[in-house]
């Protein structure tokens, strides 16, 4: 949550290069959905079942698709191809991410090798180690705890209590949320006579541009070489991303799903939510993976939608519940043959 | 954990409202199990299957249920309704939760427009923002980082490193175990060109009072409006509750369920471990999901016994479980019967 | 990750009783892969498959199985009975885990009665209760709190903001990733009218020798008596294991899996991830459990591969499989049936 700020109407069409009808000097405060909005509150409708609702908004703007605007007529109307992505622009515009004054909390604990940027915030109880360093306007919440040779690029908020093992790398634009476990050990050992020896986990995490990780969400190291996610990859909430992991560009998982070690996610797939992947899988460009499904280790998935453990295309997927749901008919027929078979042989002469 | 206090039998009957037989001075110092109780410590049976084992007890007291009480020679006997209810209440009198000495600790970074009652805790290492308030005798835990404008209520325990981001809302009695996470943004974005956009996410939560909250478990703040936990509601470890959920009052949920946006869960469902719900799903009041279970968006569970992925009423889904279970002797049936017509075709006369 | 030392040939090859081929003066300073070690770097092959990869190796000296010493050439070979464990333990050798300087930080908080070895160290922000002892050589992570009486070995590990609650006790060399939560309060509750009392959870935990924990797994209390987690055993990220639990040793259970309570898993037994124990289920030494399985409350896992929901013998779960993919097979011949039998009764005399 953060404070918001005002902007006249004309500012807001000018922000997402929008056609403006109506009053552009009016004042807008805040975001808010059609049947709550009212005075200086923006709404937006991109689907036509919804434009009655737009119509009976008390919204003083209302955001509509490209062809739509002459069908409102609240006191300013902004007309463009993408309402909804409009209204998160002209959102991050009023309601901008919390500011801090730069600077670092006396009760921070700071390595004499770390380096800060100017601009860089770091919040109360904070701790940061050796040699590493945070670039500028980031912002480290309380709490966060930082390891040696960590590099920590622009832009970025770490929330409370984020955790980054030594060596990890973090990029430009990154949001960490609470609790963040970022480059612990992978979860490798070798049965020896007496018991498991713990396998080397000396690689180390790289997190990408414009990455948004979930609360509590969990990213092992490499055993040796890196586990990455990909520039503009955003994590839900409890996720687990296994060793030497190589997660994509623009990919979306959901919460609670489970990645075990040295998963290839390609660009822009999507991922339900508590979906496990075995080991050494593949997910190819563009496959979309509902939830709850289960991957077996070494399975290639192909673009597509895929469903169900172990996952199949969600086409077979329906069609095997079909088959499912004929089971009970099933049962009565081969009741019916076996009768009437039993008929026929009866009305035979006896060989 | 806590340390004990000791009572007599004859209070202890009192705070329960039972019927007492034998020496009402006894000292009571710990509640225990009947197999491993002893002198000092009470017990309790309300099932007729461990009679047997609670008249071998050697428990000082114990709790039986209405008109068992003559059945057992313990040095003291209380006889109520509910022996589990009284045990339970006993406990909380004999175990009473870890008392703190009211005031903040040095170390603790409290902002100067926060409003911290006298009686109440703020442990070492603790980050509380601007403008938020903390109610009588409420306990906040090391390493608790709460942020502005957050609301706490009287007599709550927010056990360590708890996070509360801006502006949420904590009733009164409220337990929230370690590591806990209320009001990160909820996980919702809009597809532009380039990526991912973040859709506003600026609601709040409101934790009503009564509620306990397992470690680690994370409440998504909503992206408009709020998202809430009614009154009495305990949530297990590692839950996952998305954006703008409504979840009702007395509610149970086990540990690692994840909670898709916009859910509603209405007052006394009772939802097992690892269930998984789809957005915009309904539960309505009275139904029970069993664990592991699978909810698509959009469904309504009525109330009753839920089961399976998909959820399915409880009976149905072991139908079709005996259904699966007598496919081999299918299979068998068809082959027989396609071996008795192949018979009878042979002993048909050529047409 | 950790800084690396050198070590000679002869001394790794000494330090796994190995046979040694080739330079063994020559220094080596990492672990690496096949095919992207270089010079002063040490690989392995233990596997007939990877032979020709690892002739390709530039590696400085190579680990094979016995009997194949003679088929490599690298400038060093050193040949065991197990490649993979010896690969592991010179890992530990060149790449020993971080050292910390003994010492209790300044901005650490430790009560006056809390026992802190000499050896030990304990870092920024962390908060130690009443009657707490740390033995030698134990490293104690920015941020971790320790309640009040617990007890923790010698030659741990606790990396950032672990958590663990009053009268915990933790053995030596145990390894507790960031954000742990030992000790939490069972999931207990007696209903009554008015709603849900808390079932007394009084109990503690006992983590045994050699124990490792993935980040964020929660471990809770028992209501009476311990949760225990056996020596040697070892727990992935964000697993959950509820009170009463008795986890033997030598154990492995993988990212997500979430145990109810008063579960007992018997020594060496290896669990997937995602997978749910339904409480008093019992797994019997040597069972191994796939991924995303369900066990149902009370069910006994014996000895064997486990696999689906509910739990089945793999063999079982593959031969159902195999069933349901003749399901549309079936369908026609029932269907082939019906016609034939129809054909038949038109060939029948009326009768």
């Amino acid at each position: 949550m953060s404070d918001s700020r005002k902007l006249s109407v004309n500012e807001l069409a000018e922000l997402v290069h929008g056609n403006l009808k109506g009053d552009g000097a009016l004042t807008i405060a805040r975001i808010a959905n059609l049947d709550q909005a009212g005075e200086n509150e923006i709404a937006y409708v991109d689907n036509e079942k919804f434009f009655d609702a737009a119509r009976d908004s008390k919204a003083s703007c209302l955001i509509v698709p490209t062809g739509a605007i002459d069908r409102f007529n609240a006191a300013a109307v902004i007309e463009v191809a993408n309402p909804k992505l409009a209204f998160a622009i002209i959102s991050s515009s009023l309601h901008p991410a919390k500011q801090r004054q730069p600077g670092i909390h006396a009760s921070a604990t700071v390595a004499e090798t770390a380096d800060i940027a100017l601009t860089a915030y770091v919040g109360p109880g904070v701790s940061i180690g050796e040699h590493s360093s945070i670039h500028s306007s980031t912002r480290i919440e309380s709490g966060v705890v930082i390891g040696d040779n960590v590099l920590i690029g622009s832009d970025c908020v770490l929330h409370p209590n984020v955790v980054l093992y030594d060596g990890v790398t973090i990029g430009n634009n990154v949001i960490l949320h609470a609790g963040v476990c970022i480059g612990a050990d992978g979860f490798g050992y070798v049965r020896g006579n007496m018991g498991y020896h713990k396998f080397p986990q000396i690689g180390t995490v790289v997190i990408e541009d414009d990455v948004e990780i979930g609360p509590h969400t969990c990213i092992d190291r490499a055993a040796l070489g890196r586990t990455r996610i990909g520039r503009g990859t955003k994590l839900d909430n409890m996720v687990h991303v296994g060793h030497n992991c190589d997660i994509g560009e623009r990919v979306v998982i959901a919460a609670q799903t489970g990645i075990s070690g040295s998963v290839v996610i390609e660009d822009d797939a999507v991922i339900g939510g508590q979906v496990g992947f075995g080991d050494h899988t593949r997910v190819q460009k563009g496959a979309i993976i509902g939830s709850k499904a289960g991957i077996l280790p070494g399975k290639i998935v192909r673009p597509g939608v895929w469903w169900g453990i172990p996952v199949q295309p969600l086409d077979e997927y329906k069609r095997m519940n079909a088959h499912l749901g004929r089971l009970p008919q099933m049962r009565d027929d081969i009741k019916e043959l076996k009768r009437q078979l039993a008929e026929l042989q009866k009305q035979l002469p006896k060989t």
